[in-house]
């Protein structure tokens, strides 16, 4: 095993331990609610977020137990909102991960509470972060709130992705749908770390920089992978960005020029970290991780 | 007018005020986003949540403006509460305060995601209210995320009113139900209001037996109305909680001794701000106001 595998594989147990101690257990009343939010959480999500909080916290000092909280809970979010796009009025997806989606499993309305109490945790977990300043939480609550929410984050890119199914779009607009509704919480994660970290003004910066890239790398492999590769690997319906006819990197530009674009994005993603003095090994490995997955 | 219809009308502008520059443009990308926020939140709604907290926040002698976030904050929470148990696969409702429920105006999608915009923005608010010490801001947080969330609060509670449809429940699971679903935010509302006005532990306890008290009230005159009053009245349709088959105080006990029970429980409230050494005349009328409201 590579430094870096053992990096992801130590962010995984970490991570997975922090979110088993921070939901409620699934015999806590009313436990269906609990039971699904488990079943969504532990779906075997590659945990890149909470990867991106850890390494940049940790490229900047931070100690790992400093950030384990924060990377929980965007990993909550994250989750919330796969369980919502999944709903039926959204995407209508049936299969995640390779399992049935929440609400397959649990009924539409569970599923929609669940996501509901994941994000209502998520904050609950930012703000009773002991280890940190509550000037720090306030700060960190507030930046993955504006990432998470409207006009500039998740939500927003979401509605702008459902009003564009069917539409042709210009490619600003599709990186802007890309930017807000994958982007923006990547982003945030990455900040976070390095915000706990103690980064300054200028080293976020170079680290936005690196992290926006990142985040429409990670979409256009995704879009790629809609494309490319069958149902069994990346364990959910292939195929249905252009069945729903979606705004997507490979519908707009083509399969070859999106990959071309990706490896412009990991370029400039690498070289924002070389303004950094600091030893920035793990977040250039995450960025090649993000840009080679199969899956 | 009064001085406590004065009180009221107050907080109904200052409290719409604050909403009105907290919540983004109608305006602004995405506008059916931000459109059906404000559809939703200025949709006539009493501000009893915004109430409770002023009230509560100058009985222990708190500034106004210190306390205008956090009321708009809980009442951002409450509206989404709405959107989400409006939905086709919650309890269905076509109409809210005489007007088309979130979804049946601008569809589901939309109306999932104005939910989760409108809890991402309670908790954004909060993080971002300069004028209160970050200790607090954090503090507050924590409180509201329990007072929405799960295994405590208003999503656990919401969950075990989904899942007790057509059952038969006995009076305290009812209670349990109850207490959660409407209780835990307005527990939170008036505890939130004391908290920023200095209040020790032992005048949060009275706070707290009051505003218990306050929930149960609430939620049993709401059903009373569901049951007695016409569709054009209460402005969403009558009726709906027997054909539901709906835990309800009076389908248990029955109407006449539902209006008894919420007469212990106005009287137990009042009796719990007798042990404060304070005026709280504010918080006592905002009690018979919720005992007598008629819609």
């Amino acid at each position: 095993m590579s430094a870096f595998e053992e990096f992801l594989a130590r962010v995984r147990t970490d991570v997975d331990r922090c979110l088993d101690e921070l939901i409620p257990s699934a015999g806590t009343e009313p436990r269906s609610l609990h039971e699904a939010v488990r079943w969504s959480v532990f779906a075997g999500g590659k945990r890149v977020r909470p990867a991106l909080v850890i390494a940049a916290g940790e490229v900047f000092g931070a100690e790992p137990d400093s950030l384990m909280r924060t990377a929980a809970a965007i990993e909550m979010l994250h989750t919330y909102s796969l369980i919502h796009d999944d709903l039926p009025a959204m995407d209508d997806d049936d299969m995640r991960r390779g399992k049935p989606t929440c609400h397959r499993q649990f009924g539409e309305a569970t599923a929609i509470l669940t996501g509901d109490l994941l994000q209502t945790l998520a904050f609950e977990v930012l703000a009773e972060d002991e280890g940190l300043d509550p000037s720090l939480r306030v700060r960190l609550i507030s930046l993955v709130a504006r990432a998470a929410g409207s006009p500039a984050g998740m939500i927003a890119g979401q509605q702008l992705d459902l009003a564009a199914e069917g539409l042709a779009l210009a490619g600003d607009e599709i990186e802007r749908i890309h930017g807000q509704k994958t982007g923006a919480l990547i982003t945030a994660a990455a900040a976070a770390g390095a915000i706990i970290g103690g980064a300054d003004e200028g080293e976020l910066e170079a680290i936005g920089t690196y992290a926006r890239n990142i985040g429409l790398l990670f979409q256009i492999t995704d879009d790629i992978l809609d494309v490319t590769a069958p149902t069994a690997l990346i364990g959910k319906t292939a195929g249905k960005d252009a069945a729903a006819a979606k705004a997507t990197y490979p519908s707009h530009y083509g399969v070859e020029r999106s990959r071309e674009m990706a490896a412009d994005m990991l370029a400039e993603a690498c070289s924002a970290l070389e303004t950094l003095p600091h030893n920035t090994t793990l977040l250039r490995e995450l960025a090649h991780e993000i840009a080679s997955r199969r899956r």
